[in-house]
């Protein structure tokens, strides 16, 4: 189609649409959007993608995105260095972070396993999650994946590693969201909720 | 609120919470987008982004986006100069360009007036236009605004400007869209379809 809009502007949509979750009509609205924008601004924008791209990096301990070598939760010395909650990715650990409830340190993978899309063991951070076992004092080993099927794949693969060395493995459990309603809740989800019951007393 | 990730990634996120239609959520997973992308791939989107801003601005004489002095339609030798098509964005002259139909030239407002919100005629490219006039044939301006309160605004007072010169000034039409239903067709839209309907011989 020939466009009669500027190449440059037609180049920026390419690129805007080729984020996630972002169509070629949003992807133009934001070009747009762009344009409108101060010189500044706009640089800015441009700075700020260059600078996470170069500056951001995987804690080279827990694996989770910082700009520093060992990222600020690995390095904090009030932390529980016995427990590792195991999770996917870094939004993850943001999620944990926000609840002030956790105390210990994390790792995150960077993926599930997913033989049906040829992701196995080496492509995800599962070494140097074994690599932690052997320094320090870790008790316990919390496999906080999403409980979809990858998820339980992944926690049950790296269980089976792990049970061996002694070391305790849980898994996060599943039930009903709090404030939720057992009418809108899906089978599996309450039937997990019904088998993981806990004594009131 | 103590995010556990890295700053240049909050800054990130932040930069692109400010685009339109994006919230804090959807910038998060935009951030951690850029983070999986390779350095080359988000170089390319930082200076798309500056590139865009830095060569594209309004054709002198339509005021549309255009990287050139004078826009290619402008400057388009087998184009109707005798007639304007006036509209309020870029997007929409992308948006006629599309239906193939039309030959003239176009005029882009940048705006419509909004006397609630202060956008009076010296806010949008309304002298621009005038200043036209004066050059070469013009035999019709087509107020091409959208079918709002404000496009009609703006489209009723360009053409008490222009109807004194002698130039002829026509609204598009409004009626029920191509393929639409009757009973899915506000009132308004269908008071308007009967009021523009043309005689069948």
């Amino acid at each position: 189609m020939a466009d009669c809009n500027a190449l440059p502007l037609i180049i920026l949509s390419e690129k805007f649409a080729k984020l996630p979750g972002i169509g070629m009509k949003t992807a133009q609205k934001l070009a747009y959007y762009v344009m409108k924008m101060d010189e500044q601004e706009a640089e800015d924008l441009a700075n700020a993608i260059i600078d996470a791209k170069k500056t951001v990096h995987s804690c080279s301990c827990c694996q989770n995105l910082t700009e520093f070598e060992i990222c600020p939760i690995c390095s904090d010395k009030s932390r529980d260095t016995s427990v590792i909650c195991v999770v996917e990715s870094p939004k993850d650990v943001s999620a944990f972070e926000r609840t002030r409830e956790y105390n210990g340190l994390y790792h995150v993978l960077h993926g599930l396993l997913s033989p049906m899309e040829g992701i196995t063991p080496e492509f995800i951070r599962v070494k140097e999650l074994l690599a932690r076992l052997g320094q320090g004092n870790i008790k316990e080993i919390i496999m906080a994946t999403n409980p979809t099927v990858e998820g339980d794949v992944t926690a049950r693969y790296i269980a089976t590693l792990i049970n061996p060395l002694g070391i305790k493995v849980s898994r996060i459990a599943s039930g009903l969201p709090v404030g939720g309603a057992l009418e809108y809740a899906d089978e599996v989800t309450l039937y997990k909720a019904l088998e993981n019951r806990n004594e009131m007393k």
